[in-house]
């Protein structure tokens, strides 16, 4: 099945006929519907199918004569809520189009080559992205990743139950270092270097990192009409102020903030609210600025809950280090191609391949023109064209990594 | 059964153990019980319990020798989400004590009495307060109340049926006018006038115009982390920055305005969102007033959608005209008691009496003293004693007004 037939598979599955985006949340239907047909897909090429307790899924092909630890390429099948159709099932498309093109090509790996999806990139359900990767790279435990809930209040093991998967008490998902010799995920460009570049694939250089804060203003439920002004202690106010500040924060700083999440109790029209919770996604260059841009947003939260007669409460759900990319790898992944070198570029998304090669897995990303520069939204796109060349650039990484010695 | 032990009968229905507050919404499983629990309370006091097609009750007192059209008393069971106690159901326990009262003290009425309960007086379902009094009185069709929705894009009509009830196409909501010459409607106080004037009972002059407004912000779904901030059009600033202007408008002018509802689309943490939609109400001493607050907040709204490249559509969602009551039953009603004449109030909060009032029917308020003037809270309280004063002062001016002769 070439790259195009499994594009249109996939085209159907959990869009939403009035948004035009996807609902590909971790071990619901659509999730769920993704995963089966990519255990079809492997089957149907050979592939040897492995998952985990969590749901993390890897396809290998083992050429006669291969052996040593293996290369790993692959990416997700979760989506953000209404989010787009490229991220995540790009590199899984790619990376089972890449394998049928070396074997188009003749070339027989010297090692392994799996092709892996992790589950919950997005953290869109469990609030924790990349979940599987950290679950499979021991970045996570499992006595940790149990107690999480999504926003139903339904815990993971019951999802993973739900789902057909039964994880027991124990660390049961991968030992991937043991397994794995690198690791190569291909993705849609979240921005417009590569338009601006002129150049349909880039490889990664590092991933900035980022943070996620829940602020929690607490305030007194009161009535929206009897209630004087002056008499209020209204958290949506020093919410607002605080979505504004953080705003203009990371704006005079080429920092990212922002607050896309908010959830007011009990969210009446006709109450003030007793609490507004909102979530903080925080990203800068290096750590040291990102702990100063959620300093500065939290102080003046604290400022304006002061005046405000609020309280607020904040919470660091998750923190992701910068990734630098093995710089030896995305050097020779980079070079020796037709038409030149791809262009070498930051990023500042999370990936699994971070996860990984903070577990001292040589990692390295290869990203395919994003005409509009858009992600996480119905909008996002690329053209065939640059997702052929994706896949080209991928069986060429393949190539070079699989036909080496083995480790 | 004495107000005591009807008071307790309620306390459990639909109260939540975390926040103390209620969640009473209309034909759901709470407020189904509170409307069996009242036809059980009418029975058993011999009261003719009628009914009509959306759940609107009333419980009628027919004395021998009594004729004419109605007095009619009583409030609402439904709560806000997160509510008080108090806010409605005071109204209709009283209502049935007063009755108790009333034949204690060997009155007998020569009009009848009905005890009412009109649903969805909070609109905290359909989005439209005083939805059951308004079909009552013809204030509101069927026709477009068949189309309401609630946040989970139930139907009325649909809600109405899961409920038990059956309407059909008709409007079978009763005609109150024809058999209702006046009504009072008992309700815990929502400011602190009571408690300034050291007085337990005061009674309504008027109810501020108030309106619910719909506010959609429109921008464009993108990535938290790879979107450059002078890239976006982010609807959540729109709003923030609108939520402040509307408080500081209401502030400067001792009006209301409030956004205690807002809804992000997606609502996902790493999604600068697509759309956030957000509710106004807004509330103002005269018409103008509230035309004039309504038209500020649109338009510092609509300047700094410009700034923010995001959109604007407002869309009215009810507008309540100004209420005021009945002077000389005012009057009749706060004057002649012991200790002296009972205050005069006006009140920011819309009530069914207002909706009766506009009906042609004249209608009076009594409000009981809230010793913090906290409500739609689970903090609304009133003090047993001030509970009891209250169903004393139903009782005189029921009796007051139903042993006139009858019309």
């Amino acid at each position: 099945m070439t790259f195009e037939q499994m594009w249109r598979d996939l085209a159907p599955v959990g869009r939403d006929a009035r948004t035009g985006g996807y609902f590909r949340q971790p071990y619901g239907a659509a999730e769920t519907e993704l995963r089966h047909w990519f255990v079809e897909q492997a089957r149907a090429r050979g592939l040897e199918v492995e998952g985990d307790d969590v749901g993390n899924l890897v396809a290998w092909w083992r050429p006669a004569g291969a052996s040593g630890r293996g290369v790993l390429t692959g990416s997700h099948l979760d989506s953000v809520l209404d989010g787009g159709a490229y991220d995540g099932p790009l590199g899984v498309v790619s990376a089972l189009a890449a394998v049928d093109l070396l074997r188009e090509r003749g070339v027989v790996p010297r090692k392994p080559i799996g092709v892996s999806v992790f589950v919950e990139e997005e953290g869109s359900r469990f609030g924790l992205a990349c979940l599987g990767s950290r679950l499979a790279t021991g970045a996570l435990s499992w006595s940790v990743a149990r107690e999480l809930r999504d926003r139903d209040g339904v815990f993971l093991p019951d999802a993973l139950a739900a789902s057909g998967l039964h994880p027991d008490d124990g660390d049961k998902a991968w030992d991937l270092a043991a397994q794995v010799e690198c690791y190569v995920e291909l993705h849609v460009e979240q921005g417009r270097h590569l338009v601006d570049l002129g150049h349909a694939v880039g490889v990664a250089s590092g991933i900035w990192p980022h943070g996620r804060y829940r602020f929690e203003f607490g305030g007194e439920a009161n009535h929206a009409g009897t209630t004087r002004m002056e008499d209020r202690r209204d958290p949506m106010l020093t919410f607002a102020m605080t979505a504004l500040a953080a705003n203009k924060q990371a704006r005079l700083s080429g920092q990212r903030a922002t607050f896309g999440r908010v959830q007011p109790v009990p969210n009446g029209t006709n109450a003030v609210p007793s609490s507004v919770t909102a979530w903080l996604d925080a990203r800068a260059a290096d750590p040291e600025a990102l702990t100063g841009l959620v300093a500065a947003i939290q102080r003046q939260a604290a400022e304006r809950a002061e005046r405000d007669g609020t309280t607020l409460h904040v919470t660091t759900e998750s923190v992701s280090a910068p990734v630098v990319f093995d710089p030896d790898l995305a050097a020779r992944v980079a070079t020796g191609h037709e038409g030149g070198d791809w262009p070498l570029l930051p990023t500042q998304a999370g990936h699994d391949a971070g996860i990984l090669s903070e577990a001292g897995i040589p990692s390295a990303m290869l990203f395919v023109r994003n005409p509009t520069g858009v992600s996480h939204s119905p909008e996002e796109y690329a053209e065939p064209a640059d997702c052929l060349a994706g896949v080209s650039a991928l069986a060429d990484t393949l190539a070079l990594l699989a036909t080496e010695a083995p480790t």
